[in-house]
């Protein structure tokens, strides 16, 4: 676990916390929404994750001595330090469950708590949230093309530097199988996977050689890296003669790896040779530049590939790089807050509230999550937030209120769970989600309406800001 | 400083290493160069970013008593374990000085150790050089647009997770004046700002209140955030009303801050305001999705903006979001050592090498930098590496070494410098490159070639290997 003191924050927050601090308003409490205004990679869905992990570090956050020692130098008034020295997040969170399927405009976790404490965790909740679930839902995507093939991480020198250790957890819970990155394999117990380089093959003055000497070192886990001098010519046939070698001294060569050139035609190539030389059972992985589109055109062209390597484009979740997640006042000194903006698309929703997704009978989405008021049990219209003359009945489906009590007064109130429990759930909620939401090019679009009540307390908060 | 133990690694550097240790290959010396094959941003040059802070790492990496219990759960072989438990990185470095200006296709970087201890280090290596060296060169292009004005690095909250601390040392390496980040400010002694989010407006029933509370509360670094219901009408009319009554107070308002709507008409009404109450001495700050080619914009539109703050696309490094920056073995146990590729311009450069600026008689760079063996005091003729036909004679021009000895058995060889300096030699460096290579659309192409006796020790092993 890497260590975060409460300086892992931006320093307005620490600004505006004093001016409470002094102002006597500080204890006071407040109503945060997390939420994201877009899906990235022009997808019809994303995988929520983050969550476990922050509960964590909230559970944990104290300003250092060095903190305060630092903050004193930067002007903060003694008496605000003397409490920032006794800080702790004591707030309660509600939220979907790490690992759900999660959509824009609606809140996908709310913070309640005095309002210095809810500011002062505002950066950290942010930058954990939204980027390992920009990097889940990359990763899910990629599952989605993959089927069952192995999927590994081998992006962390790539990632912004340590950075890679919360993308390899957020690609786990996307549903991938393994990682190369072994500090994040030793804290969330996951599969690690690696074997050779090209500067292992170059370093003696053979390949044949190379190869014999790592199935001699590592002979349960051998997979051989193919492409260094020439694939088809010189890798793939020194790879047959160490498989046959193995298979001498009772062992299996595990795989191959093919890294560069024309991956659909070396792919047929390698398996042809391997299969003629009576080696079914070596498995051929890839890597290099591979995403889900590169795996799904590989896929299509029926290339013989058991293994994907996938580093870059999944450790930056390539395009979009970043997910827009915001963190907005909803509710302060039992009053709904409201931000308006020029645009309606960018009016935040007040008032505490809860999210309910929308299902048939049989437990399937119907393509819906409708926003209330916390107080409300059930929403029988549900109105588009920024159309008001779309509305859509409700009173007729299965509404499953989303937002669950998941820290009271700073302590995790839920079960603990592995990353394969959560990919698990994962899994599970995105088959509850029609195929159409999940398809690349132009995915049916997920609603996300208001309940009149809701509608309303907006409309009037608009009108009362009017200038 | 961040705490990163030895299994911040793929786990095919520790595969290798057992299996060179096992050989008895382990202790024999390997050089490694490191490079990038592509400038980002379809830029004319980068900022080399990360080598101080991965030196300290360097001297520091050990494997922890956690990390060896979890290798031995992953099956490596005890007596390997053993070498492990002593494990210190001991080589030599050779490299450009950090914040340099550095091309595609050369080394940047040489690291020359025993080839357990040069492969181990190679995925922190690459992790922190080049993301800290994409975000530099990112804060760089934007400094180049900004002029002497105020940036402000504001992206944690959208970085990759812990990954966004790199992100603000890198950004001030690259001319930023600035952060939010407060750990980050702690702990590289950078200038930390920050004053008021919406919610702190919104917390308050109106927004002159909150105005009024927030300029008691912190007079002297006061920056009104103008925007939350209608900057014109409600904002900077509030703001100007609490500007004069700090001044009756003997205080002045620090500024104002714009973070949506149309950033160039905003900044131009609200400096009429401002000026015509007699405040020409409040500054105008914005944010909101701002990168290099929205501030030249801001700027030909003559906005009167005087600081900008930065966030998402600086801290991703939009749209690249990572440098594709490789380790490659060129020389290992007294022989040079080649990586073939069926394209030449992937096919790596041999030896152990040394880098040449060419300048004129002036110090100003011509252009081009040369490679050549390390042995090399000066190149006469350099070819293009891969258009064996194209050569230019540089016998009159100066030569300046770039690689220069960094760490010494493991210990850092070179004076400390603060990010000041750093980002001060980076000008100064930057200052010698003609401003053809500084333009955004179609920069110049900086050549680099290689020298007469690198090429035909490369083309020989190049035939060598030939099938």
């Amino acid at each position: 676990m890497q260590n975060f003191t409460a300086t892992y924050t931006d320093q307005y927050q620490l600004a505006m916390a004093q001016v409470y601090f002094k102002n006597g308003h500080g204890q006071n409490r407040a109503v945060f929404d997390y939420f994201f205004r877009k899906l990235p990679f022009d997808g019809g869905y994303a995988v929520f994750a983050g969550l476990d992990y922050l509960l964590d570090v909230l559970q944990n956050l104290r300003f250092s001595e060095e903190d305060i020692a630092y903050l004193k130098k930067q002007d903060f008034d003694e008496d605000f330090l003397e409490y920032l020295k006794e800080f702790r997040f004591r707030g309660n969170i509600y939220s979907v469950r790490e690992g759900d399927i999660v959509f824009p405009t609606r809140p996908v976790l709310q913070v309640e708590a005095s309002i210095i404490e809810a500011q002062i965790i505002e950066t950290i909740l942010l930058n954990l949230l939204n980027f390992q679930t920009l990097i889940a839902t990359k990763a899910s995507r990629i599952r989605l093309v993959a089927g069952d093939r192995l999927l590994l991480d081998f992006g962390l020198r790539r990632a912004q530097a340590s950075g890679g250790y919360f993308a390899t957890r957020a690609a786990i819970i996307g549903g991938f199988d393994g990682t190369s990155n072994v500090v994040a394999a030793r804290d969330f117990n996951i599969s690690v996977s690696g074997t050779m380089a090209h500067s292992f093959i170059q370093s003696y003055d053979e390949e044949l050689t190379a190869f014999r000497a790592f199935a001699e070192g590592r002979p349960k886990d051998c997979v051989l890296l193919v492409d260094t001098y020439d694939t088809l010519k010189s890798g793939v046939p020194n790879a047959i003669t160490v498989a046959k070698e193995m298979e001498e001294r009772g062992q299996k060569l595990l795989g191959i790896r093919l890294d560069s050139g024309d991956l659909a035609y070396l792919a047929r190539e390698s398996r042809k040779l391997l299969d003629e030389a009576g080696l079914e059972y070596v498995k051929i992985a890839a890597s290099n530049q591979l995403d889900e589109y590169v795996i799904k055109s590989l896929l299509e062209q029926q290339a013989p590939i058991d293994v994907f390597g996938v580093g870059t484009n999944l450790i930056i979740g390539d395009p979009d790089s970043a997910l827009d997640g915001v963190y907005k006042l909803a509710f302060f000194e039992d009053k709904p807050r409201i931000k308006i903006s020029e645009s309606l698309s960018k009016v935040t929703l007040p008032h505490k509230k809860q999210v309910f997704r929308i299902k048939d009978k049989n437990g399937k989405c119907i393509g819906a999550d409708a926003v209330g008021l916390d107080t409300q049990e059930k929403i029988n219209v549900m109105y588009h937030p920024f159309e008001p003359y779309k509305s859509m009945e409700l009173g007729d489906y299965e509404q499953e209120a989303l937002l669950k009590k998941v820290m009271n007064n700073g302590i995790s109130s839920i079960e603990k769970r592995n990353l394969k429990e959560i990919a698990d759930y994962s899994l599970s909620r995105l088959a509850e989600l029609p195929i159409e939401y999940k398809r690349f090019n132009n995915p049916h679009i997920y609603k996300v309406g208001i309940s009149n009540t809701l509608k309303e307390e907006r409309d009037k908060l608009i009108a009362e800001h009017k200038i």
